[in-house]
């Protein structure tokens, strides 16, 4: 048996948003491996092992596809999104490079999937229609000061900021700092998109100004989205539109 | 009849990475609207009326659908990659803002798709896998020195940068003053994808390092993901890994 390893992105939450290559390679499987709410969104099956792992252990995870997919199983690892965009593909790389050299001639494949800011965008409307950056707000693995000149100098560029892991229980000032970083850099009028589990049932969408975003309007199922100088609201009677201009004078 | 408008993201082209919720707004549809070539990988059917328009168009094409909506229609109007990411949703919210107020009862979903730079970073590896940017060096419709700014400051911050739309017959020496600025900028050995029409017969890939990158490895259907300073390649038989850790130091 020749084994393969898949890492591979559910999108948002939606089943209509998971891409038909991600569908085939579960199909395929005969291993599922990722966070425990991921992998419950893999439904079980005959010949199908499902292999679900707390948060915060993604080396040990990443190893554990990687000896599997050696040893001749077909393995899906599973991310929420994309798997590219703070997820599962860099964390297999890593174990990939400190791991054994036969490792290296593995079936390893990327499949993309539809990342949490492009849902959100695609929701609200398009901020994200012009340049734009993302951030992840999470100091885990990387030191805070590094997160504070990202976003001053992401606002000095005038980019939209999709901000990833925005807020946790581990981190409660955070969103404060960075809220506070905005408001010295960014007009009063901001735009900021606050939004929650996008194409699930628990979604809900929120648009502020600026000076009226709290970190208290993000939980660890939230997206922000901060508009460039350029973003504008479409007032509707079935809710505002976000989008920022393909224009920039 | 109740008219609607879906502003959809065909993905970067295979069929294996359009989205469910695309094809069922397709096979709804009665209308589909967009630049040719994307208009060209909707099959025909009985009932669905095919709009292709080129290039430079988009407000009128938007324009076209919002109308087509209004009369009733069931509108999709296609984009390549993800339609909130340089493509037509800005352009459609851009003519609805200027349009007549009733546009703003319709019924519009944006229905996100795979952008060009998730599909480029999943088969190279994972170069997006920290913070990451995404600029358009089309000139088009805004000033070469916004660009050039922005670019300046993307490098500045350390992100991974996806360039969209690098290089067209109009502009032959903006990717080479964008390479000079980044030289400039960056340590040497920072790694340069060139990834181009991923997921489609035509598809390339190539590595380099940023002294070696030339404009013409690029062409209107390649994106380009510079690496951050933490960006590694992985050699392997069948091919380099490019991939940035999720930690920084």
């Amino acid at each position: 048996m020749t084994g393969w390893l898949a890492i591979a992105g559910l999108g948002p939450g939606d089943t209509a948003l998971v891409t038909p290559e991600v569908t085939a390679a579960l199909v395929d499987a005969t291993d599922v491996i990722g966070y425990i709410p991921y992998v419950a969104r893999v439904a079980p099956r005959d010949g199908l092992t499902l292999h679900p792992s707390d948060n915060r252990v993604e080396l040990d995870r990443a190893t554990h596809a990687l000896q599997l997919a050696a040893e001749g199983h077909r393995v899906v690892v599973v991310s929420s999104g994309d798997p590219g965009v703070f997820a599962m593909a860099a964390a297999v790389f890593e174990a990939l490079e400190a791991g054994p050299p036969p490792w290296r001639d593995l079936d390893i494949r990327v499949l993309p999937g539809i990342t949490a800011m492009l849902a959100a965008s695609a929701r609200a409307g398009a901020p994200l229609g012009h340049d734009f950056c993302a951030i992840n707000l999470s100091d885990n693995l990387k030191p805070w000061p590094l997160i504070e000149r990202r976003v001053r100098l992401a606002a000095e560029a005038d980019f939209a900021i999709a901000f990833y892991n925005p807020r946790s229980k581990a981190r409660p000032n955070a969103l404060i700092r960075v809220f506070e970083i905005l408001r010295e850099t960014c007009r009063d009028d901001r735009p900021v998109l606050f939004a929650r589990a996008v194409s699930t049932p628990e979604e809900a969408l929120r648009i502020v100004a600026l000076p009226a975003a709290r970190a208290e309007m993000a939980d660890m199922r939230t997206m922000i989205i901060i508009g460039s100088s350029l973003t504008r609201i479409i007032e509707r009677p079935a809710g505002p539109i976000l989008y920022t201009p393909r224009s920039a004078p």
